[in-house]
C-alpha cells in the first residue's frame, strides 16, 4: 500500500536495536484518515470472503482493528492482556511471549465472543516474531470457529513470524512489509 | 442517548459489588455501528467547539474514540499506562489509581502530540470515581493545551468522579448517567 509506505518513509522513526517508531502516526497518536484507508484496502483485499468477527490485541490493535471493521459491517472483539494472577471464568487463553518487554503474558478472550460458526479476521498493527498472531489463532481454534486470514499493517519481513505462520497455512496479507531497515540506510520495502 | 440507554438494559449485566458488566458491546466485544451513533451524539453535542485533538486512556477507551474522531476529523492520541518502572523521556505523565483493580499506575503521554495550541477532547467509555479522567485533564494542563470537554459513554452518577470534575469548571457530557443500579433492581437512569 504506496500511501502507507510513504507515510512509513515520511514520519516513522529507525532506531538501534530493531525499532521502528511509528507512533505518530500509527500506535501512540492515531491518523484515522490513514486507518480509514488501511479498513478499505484490506476489505480490498480479503474480496469475497466472509468475514463475521474481527478479532485483535490490546492496546495499539484496538484503534485500526475499529476503524477496519466498518467496512466489513462487523464488530470487533480484543483479546486482553491478563495481568492478575487469577484467571477470570469463562475464557479461552493463550500465553504470548513479548519480546520487546522481556515478558510472557496471558492473552484472554471471553467464551461469549467467538463461537464455532464465526469467520474471523485478525487485524494487528505490527507482525514481527509471529507470537502476538499466534496466541489469536490458537485462541480461534480453541473456541472452534474458523480463521480466515490476518490483515497487519507493517510486516518486519525479515523476522521469523510472517513466514512460520504462512508455512501453518495461514493467510498473512501485510501491507507494507520491511526487508531490513536500519538508522543509516531507514527502510527498505521488499 | 435513548438507544444506548435501551442497549445497557438489554444486554448490560448488573453485579454485585458495583460492576456494570457491558463487555458484549462496549468493551470487550465492540459494536462499532453502536460506536457510530455514539461519534455522532457526541459531534452534535460539542457543536460549533473547535476540536483538534481527541485524548483517551488505553485500553477501552481506543475503539471508541477512534470512531469517535471520524466525526470530528481529528487525530486520537491514547494515554498509555506505563508499566515498567523506567518512565520513557518527553513525556507527560500523571498517577492514575483504579478502584477496580486496587493499583495505582502512572500515564503517559508523549511531549509531541499535545501542543499549547491543541484544542482537547476527552473520550473514555465510564465515569466513575474520575480518577482517568483527572489524569487525563492534569495532562492536558500540563502540556499548555486546551481542555474543551469530556464524552462519556456511561457515568455512574452516584459516584463522586462526574460531580467533582464539573465542580472544577471541567464540562463533562455523558450519553447515560446511572442513578443507581444493583443486580435485583437493573439500572435505573438519572
Amino acid at each position: 500500500m504506496q500511501l502507507l509506505k510513504d507515510r512509513i518513509v515520511k514520519d516513522g522513526i529507525v532506531k538501534e536495536g530493531n525499532v521502528l517508531r511509528v507512533d505518530s502516526f500509527l500506535n501512540h497518536c492515531m491518523d484515522i484518515e490513514l486507518f480509514q484507508e488501511i479498513g478499505k484496502e484490506f476489505r480490498r483485499i480479503y474480496e469475497g470472503e466472509e468475514i463475521t468477527k474481527i478479532l485483535t490485541i490490546e492496546a495499539s490493535g484496538i484503534g485500526i482493528a475499529c476503524i477496519v471493521a466498518q467496512y466489513f459491517h462487523v464488530p470487533v472483539v480484543f483479546a486482553k492482556k491478563n495481568r492478575s494472577s487469577n484467571l477470570p471464568d469463562h475464557v479461552y487463553t493463550s500465553q504470548v511471549q513479548s519480546f520487546t518487554h522481556g515478558t510472557t503474558s496471558c492473552i484472554v478472550v471471553s467464551k461469549d465472543f467467538l463461537k464455532p460458526d464465526d469467520r474471523v479476521l485478525i487485524i494487528d498493527d505490527f507482525l514481527a516474531n509471529g507470537c502476538a498472531l499466534e496466541g489469536l489463532a490458537e485462541i480461534i481454534q480453541e473456541s472452534g470457529a474458523t480463521l480466515v486470514g490476518a490483515g497487519i499493517v507493517i510486516e518486519k519481513a525479515y523476522q521469523r513470524g510472517g513466514q512460520a505462520l504462512r508455512a501453518k497455512g495461514i493467510r498473512v496479507e501485510s501491507l507494507a512489509r520491511i526487508q531490513e531497515m536500519s538508522p543509516e540506510k531507514g527502510v527498505v520495502f521488499a
